[in-house]
């Protein structure tokens, strides 16, 4: 829709109106008594109709429509579950619990973190082979060598694997391993990874960038959806707010904003948007009240010597402590923690 | 904490600590490897010593300790409970539901919804008769005959009433009408308002600004405390964020950073967050879920006729839906709704 | 503008359209490929039709015209001047000074302030005698008896005073010292203070809010030229965003998108905005060449000293070096400091 | 620094103690009246100690120093200066030019846009062949054909190029045409992109991610610098704020404190800032004003034809005029625009 200014002469509208026309849509104009204002109706993510701004007489335009028709719920409105072989649901009446150390550090360390995770009733295991850190002097990951741990300590408890991706020319090495694939914050518009996601035959979570908006993200689920890949799950791990005493703000109005917009399944990651692990029950416990899907839990044998993220780490105590409430949350909304 | 600058020379060091010997403070001087460090311990409120960054070679000001000795768990560890006559509860084991209208209309809209929300449980009775607007063409309230009708409403189904104050000049005229007063987001440094807060018998919904920090809603509220008052409570209605899609972002993550610095009881005021009312049930799920001791809901009969902030209130329907839904939730974290 | 569903039905519409009628509008339907949108054109401001997105069927509701139309550009499109007894202007030519401490903190001080700035060309004194603080201990200002240190001191050198005023029921008292009175970031909202200040005989200085958009402070301007007071500055000062290393984010680009929607003056504030007086002068001179028509600046004699933001404030020979920096970029713009 | 809590016990502090000798740090103990602060002094860039908040009584940890020694102003105190072949300079007493279309559309677009940038006295020549778009559905740019143009068109006319790289594995592809590469706000924490960049012979022009902080873009400089290449320039471009009237605000005291900070040159994109030209000039001369060492402007024959950003690209008449007000400001700072 373009809004004329109030200063806009008769040639000024003509001339939006034929330019309108030039590139195949068809123009709607409404004489207010303040404004003139032009509809335009069709396919919107054909073409920039934003450069229209750049018109003499044009004031505004607003886009009415979203850019991401796989992603939207009106393209598929029921809920979409992504199933795995062993009976593992996302997206279904269950909230899927996945959780594991921030970074495999080692095979004694991933091991003891995966026990105790199964012992408490997790089905998918967490931790990092390829990590993206701010500092280029932080641990970096253990690589290909991170990668065959996990799948072998998976493999020995029964569980599924889901670790990062970081680059486009990594994702078929990690889905050798990996059973969902993830995609970080910092990478939710590295667009490489994102087509190379789309041409592959395994689940993604991709993580809302850090001060992403809602269409944003979902434009970013596009580009794996219209990749070929429609098995992809939301997920919202904070958002960078001015508040200090947090690393990132949960954005837990977003459950219901995306469950709206989209039918896709959301995850929360409650650990990165804490920043500290004593707040991180309480956000888990907020996300699934408010419809998350799953949940994604770091947890660490001893966090004050993880190498990575120890701060907001779960000790195996607090992650027990943490399954039973989330239980009863899950309970209370007609769902089950699984 | 002064860090100082790499280039700093010995005789910037000692106009620091003379400066601070100067102020009172003794200060504790560590040189390190690549900077000198000055620790100051005392009462830093007495004093504005971040100016000391004025100084030459002076890198930065780091504060460690908090500037609100009143609102600090520090200084009162257990849990606030402030009590009303007739048994009500505000931070007790209970969460303590408040609804009504935004603003009062008239008196039957105001029965018909105060009739509602009785009726499902409600207990104390919310309605607006000084409304700030953001435009001034926008209906500003009732003023003293909303109050008036606040009081004979609620009386007449045995409510309590809280309602908005949003001047020092009239803050006794409310407290004669009201039961729990409310500082408005927009207010929360209005710090004449806190003042005469702090000088009347009345408890105080302090709610959080729309870019405050946790720090500065605690020292907002160390002046009512400081005032004389000790009933405040605090109240999230979520913060302004880059996110178009909803009116403000709730940031539940403060509910247990505040529960860790404040004993304080927590508020939390779904509506305003959510801009919406489709989304107001799964805030205040996530709301109960996170430790809030009481919700703030807006209810309209007719919210699509409302003066005012009708896109955000709840129907009557809706409303009943909510107290069951909000119930779960407390019990699943060993409360209950009142 | 109102954007149904796209699973809205015939029935839906028919309500939305009956409600607008309902309400004096004419609503404008336009059936596209896949939304129906009506356009509702008319004093928008008379009522809240955002309330519409609570009817059935209605996905969203876009507002097209602005909410301000006295502080409009449209309504008034010269650039509008506000003119002093003694000549000085503000929103002509000139570049106008405004410089001072702070603070009044005694006799003394705020001599040597005065004395230095209208030394280096300044004819408009600042200084604040009403405090508003973040915390309830830091010094609150010296009231009445600064504002007659203020006129006193400013009359001796033949300066104007600009103070702040923090209170409605203050404005007749600080326009008796005042030639400008200034509202603060943290009152922008304060609506009893927009309005006293509407019905008061001197220029205002309004402040943005710390997280007020655009729309909002020509909105908070709105209550005071709709009260009957034509004489009004817009001020920016700085935005809350997540940068750690200042204290308020400039937002430079505020002042060509003020410049297209009013024709107000613009003052900006590169003390607060800065937080650390050796950014100042950096932001000084972006703010005159982005086209700022006064600037407000933070002096102390001796900053490490001072009682209040003495981290932000210059000393004399820096406020010195800035005068001669801003009058070069005020030429390069084709203006002059003033 | 750790801060112990309040009720820190002698053995939570005798563990703090015990794990920071473990990590090879020497702790310095110092007891306050209210906390006991353990200051940390090494090389902390080393490990994660911000996971000793893990452990049972530390109630926070600051961090004093930078975790950027490469990119530091302690490191290279003097203003850094990258020389190109034909004599341009970047971080010199120039304000260096750089302009041309978003997108390479075509060669006649580019040699248009290009003729005019240069008989303007621009030297070097931007243009994206690589183009990371929001949507999959805009149009990604002409790649490899795109870079042959960009060099054709800049060696005719004696230009320098400038042009985005997306992923690592491009990098050496992009550096076979182009005399600088830049890496865009979407991938400033695209570590293998910056490793990519650290390895290869040609500047990097870094672009400040959307919300990233002014430490965290120092930290992404670092992976570069780290990486062996030593010739990089940082790009302020504009932050994600809650401001909807703007796309995005340019951070404009980012500018001083870089230039503490730091000695590499820093460069302002005053197109992408503005999302719409008619903001450009004004942030373009505030840029300068503030000391930026570089401008990257986005110029379009037609911009309402344009396919991608046309919004925001001015024409080239636009262009022209820019020049000139560009060149007046950096005169008034005692520069010259080149």
């Amino acid at each position: 829709m373009i809004v004329m200014a109030a200063h806009a002469t008769p040639s000024d509208l003509k001339a939006v109106v034929a330019r309108i026309r030039l590139l195949g849509f068809t123009p709607h104009v409404s004489h207010g008594r303040e404004r003139t204002i032009v509809g335009v109706v069709g396919h919107e993510t054909d073409s920039d109709l934003e450069a229209l701004v750049a018109l003499t007489g044009v004031e505004r335009v607003v886009r009415v429509l979203n850019d991401y028709p796989l992603a939207s719920r009106d393209f598929h409105p029921a809920d979409r579950v992504i199933e795995f072989a062993n009976g593992v649901r996302l997206g279904g009446p269950e909230v899927l619990m996945m959780a594991g150390p921030c970074a495999v550090e080692g095979r004694e360390q991933l091991e003891e973190a995966a026990t105790a995770v199964a012992s408490a009733g997790v089905r998918v295991l967490r931790g990092g082979a390829f990590k993206p850190r701010t500092s280029p002097y932080s641990f970096q990951g253990l690589g290909e060598e991170g990668l065959r741990m996990l799948r072998s300590v998976a493999d020995g408890l029964g569980l599924l694997v889901i670790t990062e991706v970081v680059a486009g020319e990594d994702v078929d090495l990690v889905a050798r391993y990996a059973d969902l694939l993830q995609v970080g914050a910092r990478n939710m518009q590295n667009y490489r990874l994102l087509q190379a996601c789309g041409a592959v035959d395994r689940p993604v979570v991709l993580k809302r960038g850090l001060s992403a908006t809602v269409d944003e993200l979902l434009q970013a689920a596009e580009y794996i959806l219209a990749g070929g890949n429609q098995q992809v799950a939301l997920c919202e791990r904070g958002i960078r707010s001015f508040e200090p005493s947090i690393r990132f703000s949960l954005d837990i109005t977003s459950l219901p904003v995306l469950k709206r917009l989209t039918s896709l399944p959301i995850v929360v990651d409650p650990s990165h948007a804490a920043g500290r692990s004593e707040y991180v029950p309480a956000i888990a416990r907020a996300a699934v009240a408010a419809g998350a899907d799953g949940l994604l839990v770091e947890v660490h044998p001893r966090p004050s010597e993880a190498l990575s993220d120890g701060a907001q780490s779960l000790d195996l105590n607090a992650f027990s402590a943490l399954m039973v409430e989330v239980g009863k949350i899950a309970e209370a909304v007609g769902r089950r923690a699984a």
